[in-house]
Formats: structure tokens, C-alpha cells, sequence
């Protein structure tokens, strides 16, 4: 069956590293199928979505019968398996060894520090009602300030991108973290210039990929705007 | 130079990631140079550390000038350019992605959960002098059960090691982490028997080189032992 040659990803591209997942296949042109699971909805908490993943987290991906769940190891899988232009995740160890060391730095801070903005701007106050929680937040952007200076000053210093030269899986995971408090309308690199000038260039590595993985994102804000 | 040849790691081995570090290169006999960094004299904070690793955390591991920090990118590293038996870090890439899916949960999961334990009764008691916050601590052994859980529900179902039928980096990772809370006396497994059969089958592969890791996490406990 031709659709057996086709990876398929559970993904809500309200997640960021579900859209990180999306723009590897996409600008890499991994032949694929998405399943939507809205989380808004609950829809990883179904019975048919459990079975798959019990930890009924997104993304998940099945590949001829191999389900994987965690962004950072499907990300390294597709790389690996479909065998993607070499800089997205090198072979040679020192450099491959780069990729892993941000990747492992990032699940602990520009993830955990990026997400709580937007938990804090949009999420809980959409599910509550009441308003933004002012000192949570100053302290949120504090925390994620200090990673922003992190990434300026150790993993781009000297370096067009994350890992070295080219564009790797550590962009894609760092740039789709960055952009989701966009979502409540807060653009976190209004004064990085140094991250900006890397967030375009991930935008011109990826093409239109970058804007087709971040559309819901956009509505979010355009949504919240017009509200205003 | 002799001594060109050995790979150097800076290693704290009251640290949970650095006896993973550790174990993996005694086990499988990498020759290697420990530099011994005391997290409890701040040596991590002096000029020559953070001039090796502005992060100013162990581990840190120096091959040839090669300069690599994150536990989870040295191990990856040293398993691929020593070369050590192939089950450590599996090149299929199904398998692979096992292990890899396994160290990205663990950074949010059984790293800072037991970590937490050994925080809330050794170190905050230890730095302060006020005794063992109940409330926090019970929280997070209830975190860390629910990790637990999830290990052996999830991750050992079926197989003896985390990742398969052989042991790999994830279960040093791991095994590390959920020693931790014995420094204060602890044994977080003691109701858990497929959890401690683990436990012992990852001492059995690993030989002598687990309790050379722990020497001083057990020299921590029966300090503590005798002061009451």
C-alpha cells in the first residue's frame, strides 16, 4: 500500500515542538501524513490516543509501524532514517556532538522558559478568566531573559547558527519555542538584534515551511488582537 | 605527549550526570583523566572553570581540545568515537532512537524529580540548619512516584534495561539520578522490585565501576547515619 511509505505525525502545531517536527518534514519533503490532535479539545487524552501514546503527549511519530514520542528523538530519527541533507544533523562527531549538547541544554531552558510566557499571557488567563498574574510573569521574562543571554553569548557567539554554520535540528526546536509567546501578541527578540538576525536566517533556511508550521500561531495573536 | 591521548573529564561525583560520565568511561575502559571540581567549595564558580565552561556546571569533558558539556552529548560522544561495544548507543537507528527518546524525557522527569528529594533532605538542610521541609518533600516524592510509575510501566515493560534487552546510556542516566536520594538515606526503590531488579541488573553489567561512581554518595550517607 503506497500509504505505508508514509511517516505519520500526531501533532497540534499550537505545540512548539510538534512545529519543529512539521518543518523538518516539510522543508526536507519527508513524504508524510499529519494527524491532528487538538489539545485544546483534549484529544490526547482518548482512549485510541492513549493506546499509542500512554504518556498522551504530542508529538508522536509512526514510521512502518514504529511509534517514537519526544520531538528531540523523532527530530533525530527522520535526520538519521531519511537520510536529510547532512547539516541538519552531522555525522562527523564533533560536530554531531554540538547538536546533542544544545539539544540537551534546551529541554531545560529555552523550552521550559519560552513556554511559561505564553502559559502565563494566554493560557491561563483563556481557561480562568482572570487576568495575567503580573509578578509569575516578570519573573517568567526575567528567567527567560537570562536564557536569551545564553544563547546570545554562548551558543551565537561567532556562529551564524545554534551548532555552527549551517542550520540543524537545535534551530528548529530553539526558533518554534522563541516564537510562541507570539501567540499573546509579545515578541520576546524585539531588542536582540543578534537573535533576530538568526531567527531570519532559520526563516530563509526553512522557506515557507516556517510560516505554514506557524499559521495557527498567528491566528492565536490575530484572534487576541482584534479582541482588543 | 602522552597525555595527548586521554580524554579529560571535570567531574563533581556527588553529581548525578558526572558518575554517569563516570561509569561509562571506567566500564568500558576509555583511557581518560579525571579533574575533580567541588560544587561544595564553588570550584565550578573560579576563573579557570568558567573560562572552560561559562555554564560553570559539571560535567565537562576535554578530548584533544574538544571542549563538550551536557552529560547527555558527552556520553552520545564518547560511545561514538571510542567506539564501545555497540549496545551502549545502538547505530540502528529504531534502537537508537530509543535511547534517544529515553534522555529527552528523563531531563524533565527522573532527573529533577529525585534530584529534588536529595535537595529538600540533604543539601537546603544541610546549607541552612532547618530541619526537612515536610510539606515540599512530600510533594516531591509523589512527583517522583509518579515517575517511577512511569518507568516501570512504560519504560521496563516487557524488557530488562530501559531502552531494550541490553543495557545503554539511558539506563546510567537514569540509574544515577535514582541513586541520588541515598545520600540521605533513602532508598527511593525500596517498594519497587522490578525497579530494584533493574537496579541490580545495570550493577551486574557495569561491575565495579558503579560503586567506584557512589563511593562518595555512600560516604555521604553513613556520615549522616552516624550523626544520629
Amino acid at each position: 500500500m503506497a500509504t505505508g511509505r508514509l511517516v505519520e505525525v500526531y501533532l497540534d502545531l499550537l505545540s512548539q515542538p510538534c512545529r519543529a517536527v512539521h518543518i523538518l518534514l516539510n522543508c526536507t519533503k519527508i513524504p508524510h501524513r499529519v494527524r491532528t490532535v487538538a489539545l485544546r479539545k483534549g484529544e490526547h487524552r482518548t482512549p485510541d490516543f492513549t493506546k499509542l501514546n500512554p504518556m498522551q503527549k504530542v508529538p508522536v511519530m509512526v514510521d512502518d509501524g514504529f511509534v517514537l514520542t519526544e520531538s528531540d528523538a523523532i527530530l533525530k530519527y527522520l535526520a538519521t532514517k531519511y537520510h536529510v541533507p547532512e547539516h541538519w544533523y552531522p555525522r562527523q562527531p564533533e560536530r554531531r556532538a554540538r547538536v546533542d549538547e544544545y539539544t540537551a541544554w534546551h529541554h531545560t531552558n529555552t523550552r521550559p522558559h519560552a513556554a511559561k510566557v505564553f502559559i502565563l499571557e494566554v493560557l491561563l488567563p483563556g481557561h480562568s478568566g482572570s487576568p495575567v498574574d503580573e509578578v509569575r510573569l516578570n519573573r517568567a521574562l526575567s528567567e527567560l531573559n537570562d536564557t536569551l543571554d545564553k544563547l546570545e553569548s554562548m551558543f551565537l557567539r561567532r556562529q551564524p547558527f545554534l551548532c555552527g554554520d549551517e542550520i540543524t535540528l537545535a534551530d528548529l526546536l530553539a526558533v518554534c519555542e522563541l516564537m510562541q509567546p507570539l501567540g499573546g501578541g509579545r515578541d520576546v527578540l524585539t531588542e536582540r538584534p543578534q537573535l533576530q538576525q538568526w531567527r531570519s536566517r532559520v526563516q530563509s533556511a526553512v522557506g515557507e515551511s516556517f510560516d505554514k508550521a506557524h499559521a495557527v500561531l498567528y491566528a492565536v495573536r490575530d484572534r487576541r488582537r482584534a479582541r482588543l
